[in-house]
């Protein structure tokens, strides 16, 4: 039995997973103890054609826009992510506005977000994020954001943060402006190691963490297309520079230069 | 300590609440085994003058329109309801649209439900019901709901019910409409028992069911506050009528004709 | 890829699904759309030989006894039925103590329950309730159930119901011993429609049903093999009578006598 | 209206929390943004009398051992931290078997655990963390702790961490020890900030971290009446010392020698 057919409009889930282990068999499919990405483990983008099980092909409504569909797995991260904490008519701080930062915005938006407040140190990414949906933008290399945050806050702090940055001092600062009792979801990746206080940033305000990893299998992807089909999220704005596959080189110097939201290749 | 000063525009929480007994302990304040109501157990609207304990009073900011300001303990009822379940990017129901179902329409759609479908037997009501945010509206008298609602969700049903009316055809209706899995929070509240199928519409579905009644101390009032500070629900169009104090036989008619939002009465 | 081979000793779930649909795909299996049950809807334990896909079969550790394998289909109901609700230090009430009831019992007291309150109308089975975990058994027939489950709660009521009988009286007695806030969750399935008391019963209580069917796939078997592990649980009282398999007609009509509890066949 | 008489045998709870905050009115008065702690920031056990308000005051049963009324703060952070993840059924590693860390082996074997592995580096408190409950006990000192748990869980890991030594060393360890998917529940303070590698323990794993702190006004205590009435815990072995009040100094250095469980002192 498949629910895919010849001459279907997909888009692809990346991580081909088992379905037999005890974290497949149990609801947690994207973190499978045998997972393959395509791109990583086994032929990706950069391959002529490549070939993926029937069920990592994800069928797009014929009408949907291509530059939506190429970017469904980034969509998936910011879901995944926005979904994880109890977001509804909260204060919610997103640290780090690359494209996965800025989606994630708009769902938080999208899913009844109280107030929204962005940081980054690009003025170009925080335009945008401005404009899908963050109340307050603050630069992190120019403004306090500290000050910013505690102020809007009435000092209190905020109660949802949302990590996608992984830089040590903007996860730091996040858990600082979290509010006790409240929850934080880490999609940003840290290079390494880093001092952390768990003591003061965890442990004694009581919050939660949850550890954000690609997309559940296949909740997310319900999600996501129950958002796209209300159009309760605009991803136009985010997708801001379009390339030819041969202008790889330029499309990726885009994308390193902070200048760029989505940067969207076209064979 | 207190949190009210003389002088501040209130609203007030009509369940006056013991604080000592297990409930009220164990975050469940709002089923008290001691609640006396306002207007119930003790003086109401009715009375010239009525005291209630300063924990009941309800800090409004001083811009709140007064309109809103009365109709919170309303839509306190409707966060209750469509924050029970988990509504985002799910195709909701809802049955009834009485001044608290339009409400429970306005809020949905402020945190992410995809689509939301109405069903009432007044076609006045339906028509602000679409106005704050339902994507379909049925006539119950009129329509053929159940076809209307199967076709809409191509056969499957709807993930969530919100049962507004208290209605037994409504109630059986709704589940009935309910997928596999899916959740329903019930306010409405019927007259007197009734013939109800729990082995096809709850048991063989895996449904999930919330008995709703009145509003979480205070968790409600905090997400009631920040849906109206980010203004992502708008109660005006259900607001439709005013009235004198004095008019108030006029205006408990227009109450219970069915053709009217929330009533408004000023002194 | 597999993990079960020639060879292995497995017990088999009943309940093929597609793997595909949106249920299958979101964590819910054991409502998949299109699931086809061993002995409904194929050939089943009449059959001399049966198939069934290999994600199917169970494999469980060579020593467990043979009486233990083969009933692991209800005590799944009993885990997915137990787990349900959140037991621990909680007061519990067991309406219905067939197999499957007395199976919840054990589960429940291996998992925290403060207290366990079981009824049925047979005193045989009331017998081994109190064998694996009952604290107080009431036989519905002959005691005043709600007078001494009152009593044993100081007129409180239980926190949590598990509706296991599927008879309308005993779930309308259950409901009404439940706590303001209490939980319930229902596996006994009622062969028809029947007066109930939402308003009463669920609604004013601000209480949770869960509709319980099957058992998840697959949390329900690890849980139920982490119980079996840990020895925390005793089947060895319920498992009343033994039958070859050609003395089905002497099985069977065991069964249906209410003095047994599982009744094992072997070829 | 109050819950305690004169002449009532009472336990206290040391936060005295304002009830009017945001925290206290959603259900979080446990970390009230007003609290004054006996002992800390009011008068208390060094003190001749103190007083306390009534609602600080647990009722306990008559025939209650004072050995067990007097660690009841102490099994209340146990009791928060075994209850803030799901162990039901599932293999939990402790890391750390001062009294509050004995007791959460207590509670987790009494609320499902399938098998509870223990570490510390004192023999004295190993050997009573396997006498309430420990099917594995490793000493951080003189075991390979690692290799031990990794064997025991064929390589998988634990389900759940228990974090109650405040060591970093064991921090990361369980950490390293927590299987994808994981929660951990930490109560144990860290003196500082230390090099955590949140990437690799938290984040790819997609895991769950739930910092706990005091006991959640009045849930906990209700729930640890519940395991003392059903007798789940057996608290015997854990008090281990008992002095009169005027051997404080004795007291003190007994606990903190590592070679005690629970030291009581008797007024």
């Amino acid at each position: 039995m498949t629910t895919v057919g010849v001459g279907d409009f997909i888009s692809a889930e990346s991580h081909i997973v088992c379905g037999v282990c005890d974290l497949c068999r149990t609801g947690n499919g994207h973190i499978c103890r045998n997972t393959r990405i395509i791109g990583v483990d086994r032929d990706g983008c950069w391959a002529d054609y490549i070939a993926i099980p029937a069920t990592n092909a994800w069928v797009n409504p014929p009408e949907m826009p291509v530059d939506f569909a190429v970017l469904q797995e980034n969509l998936g991260n910011a879901v995944h992510t926005a979904f994880a904490a109890d977001l509804r008519a909260k204060k919610v701080l997103v640290t780090g506005c690359g494209p996965v930062g800025l989606m994630t915005i708009a769902v938080a938006k999208a899913i009844g977000a109280r107030s929204i407040y962005a940081t980054d140190i690009s003025a170009y990414r925080l335009n945008i994020a401005q404009r899908v949906g963050a109340d307050i933008i603050c630069n992190a290399r120019t403004d306090n954001v500290s000050e910013v945050i505690r102020e809007a806050t009435r000092g209190e702090g905020v109660d949802v943060l949302l990590e996608m940055s992984g830089a040590p001092a903007a996860i730091r600062q996040g858990f600082d402006l979290l509010k006790y009792g409240g929850s934080a979801a880490l999609l940003g990746l840290p290079n390494a190691p880093f001092e952390f206080d768990l003591a003061n940033l965890v442990i004694f305000k009581g919050a939660t963490i949850y550890g954000i990893i690609g997309r559940r299998l296949w909740e997310t992807w319900y999600q996501m297309r129950g958002l796209l089909r209300s159009q309760a999220i605009d991803l136009k704005p985010i997708v801001t520079h379009h390339y030819a596959l041969d202008e790889f080189e330029k499309a990726v110097s885009t994308m390193a230069s902070g200048e760029s939201g989505k940067v969207v290749m076209r064979p």
